[in-house]
């Protein structure tokens, strides 16, 4: 069995067919992007994905990283020569500019590419996945110098970077961290304190590690409002523009963790490190949060790799098991492939609908960054940042959530089998569970969206959004073959308003509200988000049902199962959110 | 920190004040069971588990079972010292029967106990569990002699057993299976084939090993009615009742595993080993099955131990983790504990809710197992049997999915810290996940109930049991303090009686009825069985708030967290169940 095969049609169906990504990107100003060029990418970045990195997955897990007697840490056998050939290949610089070395392909494409690497192995793509996110940090906050000096190495792929926050006691409360940042004199700062849970923290890949650490200049404000950004290079980078001598960040330990030991998580030691500050003083926190958006959308979009890796494995491990007898066959009939039983069809077809569904909204949440960036139209921009700010936690929690609960149903497919490691499955739910940790924890994804991005401008954003889909139901509540999809579509508009609107009024008076209701709203607007986008797919499909291709009617009865057997899920969170604030909050902690 | 502690006095709650443990054993014959003494076996098995095997866990997971090459399996270290403790103290035989050396107590008690030693350490609690399953298979099944040579042997835990059902291309459909045994002509048989998947298969725990093992005899039938119980010992016993020489039987792998490394898994190979008829010929899955429910029993318990130990753990953390301002403080104070935010009070919550209220439930399961065997009134016992044919399988599922559910939100509480092996939490997920998978997957449970506990019998045991449910709703309607609870509880009647005339009524004319619907259902069934449980406790603690002691209080804020964040989850599954086989099952296999 092929241990991942890249999901290529339906990277197409999603690019071409409902988000549209070669017109969107004329409009853009990408005129060079037709669906051609978009198929090279896919089907080269899936066979490298397929080919080099998927056969390292499951020595990446058993043999993990390594921290050596001197310092030094190692990948995985195989590891350093993938990342050879990805970079020398000029994958690293899919999405950078052309400025710096880059290829200039928009994050909608760069996204489907992580996909597939992520699901080909996910210890292995955080590596570079990271270091692109460095790079758009350093070319949003970055002095020209630093641009210069850095941008062409991260697009090259010669050096990697990291996104140092979390200390011991300083984790989601970011206010509390100790690292300090001494000025120089010269324009560079002493960086000296403790990184915990550095993703790519060390290893063997590069010449240079870029870290991004938050620290404390002297004398800055208590809390947030007192974090400075600085780039700190592993090796100091010399006036020749190479790495030379070391700058005192040594790695303390790499983390034994449930999963991705393919990937180094380091406590990382910094000892007077000169380092040199990115955007402004006390800015750092809004500066790295450049990049923990773009890394919030690239963790997402990491969560459905894994879950495309687990489904096809149980897919194909569902058609090939023979055990027991289809329904309704002869008793003595000899067993069938697992794959005919409801049961177990009921979880593949779970697998599927999220898996797909998410994908279009991931890519969509990438293409809306894009959109932000390039789109010539003050309104048209306008509307993408509002939409990519309600959608960054939608699909960071959503997806990561989801992705745990398939690779759960993908070891149930297996039965007993599914929780032997040579299966290769279980790896998956290893993996994949860190995702709703970092990156800000799903708790804390749920809080931006309802506190920051809905309550924060007393839900005018979510009301545009919801105009759209409300758009999206006038347009084809008329056609017959689509009222399974648009009138359960158009009720669940409003039961959102009509639960936003509870919440709103039950936040006056209890300062608990959204806290209590944070995590289920989260799930209800990604329910809204995956209907309208399977809805849309069956608009597609509805009309190439003839085409021959059977990717039609597959959507087509994926999409009516999302709608009748998953999309049910909202009337329960509905009902939690309108429990609100007290039920959670009444007992005294000594009573738990 | 305490690495577990035995929650004994929610076991008091439970097996006193709600299942009346003390008076319902007199009523079968055990008027010794006062509540000193049982409280006197709680705390005792608690002292073991927090003290003597808790502390193993982390050692059991980490260093694991070690095959060598003379073929001996070794437990981890400290193992076989504790069983040896455990077993000199008369642990073993807590729930054996005083002739064969056993201290008598009924299944109840020992499955408190039960969940306890899974609690601290699931990996070595599946040793003497186990065994006892082979002691309660010998006990229901075997000759006098067999009996007598086997039963004081595995109370006294100088010996253990096994269950041997599964092979390579048999698992859930047991039909299949190859392993033969050939009479010898002295009553004894020759057993060869190979087994897979035996838990606790071989191990240095003890003397000897009792495999209970399925195989064909020659000219058996085809499928399942051809398959016969054999005891197969791995050293045979002698005349003097001692093993003697080696029978045969080798391990030919200890399985590497997602989690349980402490238990032994192992492929077990049979080669001409003699056995002995357990039962008679032909009837060997109706005589494993006696074993197979107490099991089923066992495991869901186990869960319910590992929920507890999970939940404990993020409870401890979140009132000592700082991070954040508890909303409504003002914005220049210092972070608080995060067991004052509202999405952690609601993880933790959900994990309280479900852990004491599946406590409740097993614990009333295994009560009923022993009113089915021990008391006087025929009545009586024939309800007992047909409620304890209905929850054996909710109860195994049940519980190790929400076990599953649970456990990722321990994690989730930790954070990042979560997902690190040395804080322990995320073992506990590991070490869960196999109870959804082994003893019938949960979509076999699932078939269990619908197919053979409610359509078989035209639905007549579950409206006996509704009957039971709505009694209790009639009895306490009229209360306006318990409202909350009777009343939803009287809707959720209403819709499983619904809900199952839908199924009755889909199920004549399509035959994938019932596989479409049986996971959601036997879910709902879950809550019906729950919502009961909490309110009942709600009706003591009503009684109680006045003593002083605070789990009243608990309890109460328990019962309506469950009832107002827990339960709407049905109104999901009754949508989910209404829609249907066809959406289930109307794609072709290629368009998966």
């Amino acid at each position: 069995m092929t241990v991942y095969e890249s999901p290529i049609r339906d990277f197409q169906f999603v690019l071409h067919e409902l988000l549209q990504v070669s017109e969107v990107s004329k409009a853009c100003g990408l005129p060079e992007l037709d669906v051609e060029v978009i198929d090279q990418v896919l089907d080269a970045a899936g066979i490298f994905s397929n080919e080099v990195i998927a056969p390292l997955n499951a020595i990446g897990d058993t043999r993990g990283c390594r921290l050596d007697s001197e310092g030094k840490v190692s990948t995985p056998t195989g590891f350093v020569a993938a990342y050879r050939q990805f970079s020398e290949s000029g994958w690293c610089g899919l999405g950078c500019s052309p400025e710096y070395g880059g290829q200039g392909f928009p994050s909608v494409i760069d996204s489907a590419v992580t996909e597939m690497l992520s699901g080909a192995n996910m210890g292995w793509a955080a590596y570079p996945g990271m270091s692109h996110a460095t790079y758009v940090n350093i070319e949003a906050n970055g002095s020209a110098e630093l641009k210069a000096q850095h941008l062409p190495k991260l697009a090259s792929g010669e050096w990697a970077g990291t996104m140092c926050l979390t200390e011991p006691h300083a984790g989601t409360d970011l206010g509390l961290l100790r690292t300090r940042a001494v000025p120089v004199g010269d324009g560079s700062y002493e960086i000296t304190g403790t990184k915990i849970f550095i993703s790519g923290g060390d290893h063997d890949l590069t010449d240079n590690i870029v870290h991004l650490v938050l620290a404390r200049l002297p004398d800055a404000p208590k809390g947030v409002k007192g974090i400075s950004l600085f780039l700190v290079p592993k090796f100091q980078v010399g006036k020749d523009g190479l790495p030379g001598r070391h700058n005192g960040v040594t790695c303390g330990n790499v983390e034994e963790k449930m999963g991705i030991h393919g990937n180094s998580t380091c406590t990382l030691n910094f000892d007077s490190s000169i380092g040199w500050l990115l955007g402004e003083a006390n800015k750092g926190l809004a500066a790295m949060f450049v990049q923990m958006n773009h890394a919030r959308i690239m963790v997402g979009i990491t969560a459905i790799g894994v879950m495309q890796a687990a489904y096809q494995k149980a897919l194909a491990y569902a058609k090939e098991r023979v055990q027991g007898r289809t329904a309704g066959n002869p008793a003595n009939a000899a067993a069938d492939p697992i794959v005919g039983h409801p049961d177990v069809r009921r979880m593949l077809l779970t697998q599927k609908a999220y898996v797909e569904g998410l994908r279009a909204v991931a890519l969509w949440t990438a293409q809306l960054s894009d959109t932000q960036r390039l789109h010539p139209d003050l309104v048209v921009r306008d509307q993408a940042t509002d939409f990519l700010g309600l959608m960054t936690p939608v699909l960071k929690a959503m997806a990561s959530d989801v992705a745990v609960e398939s690779t759960l149903l993908a070891m149930q497919v297996y039965g007993g089998h599914g929780y032997i490691r040579d299966n290769g499955v279980e790896q998956h739910l290893r993996d994949v569970r860190i995702i709703g940790l970092y990156e800000g924890t799903n708790g804390v994804q749920a809080m931006d969206l309802l506190g920051r991005k809905v309550l924060a401008d007393e839900g005018r954003r979510l009301a545009t959004f919801l105009q759209v889909v409300s758009a999206f139901v006038d347009e084809h509540g008329g056609v017959d073959a689509l009222k399974a999809f648009t009138q359960p579509l158009g009720d669940l508009i409003g039961e959102v308003e009509a639960t936003t609107r509870i919440i709103f009024s039950d936040a006056a008076g209890n300062a608990h509200t959204v806290g209590a209701a944070a995590a289920p709203f989260l799930r209800l607007v990604g329910h809204l988000v995956l209907a309208w986008m399977w809805a849309r797919a069956a608009v597609i499909a509805l009309g190439k049902l003839d085409s021959g291709d059977p990717i039609y009617a597959a959507k087509l009865s994926t999409a009516r199962f999302y709608y009748q057997r998953l999309l049910p899920e909202t009337l329960a969170l509905c009902a939690e959110i309108r429990a609100g604030a007290a039920v959670v909050m009444e007992a005294d902690v000594e009573l738990l």
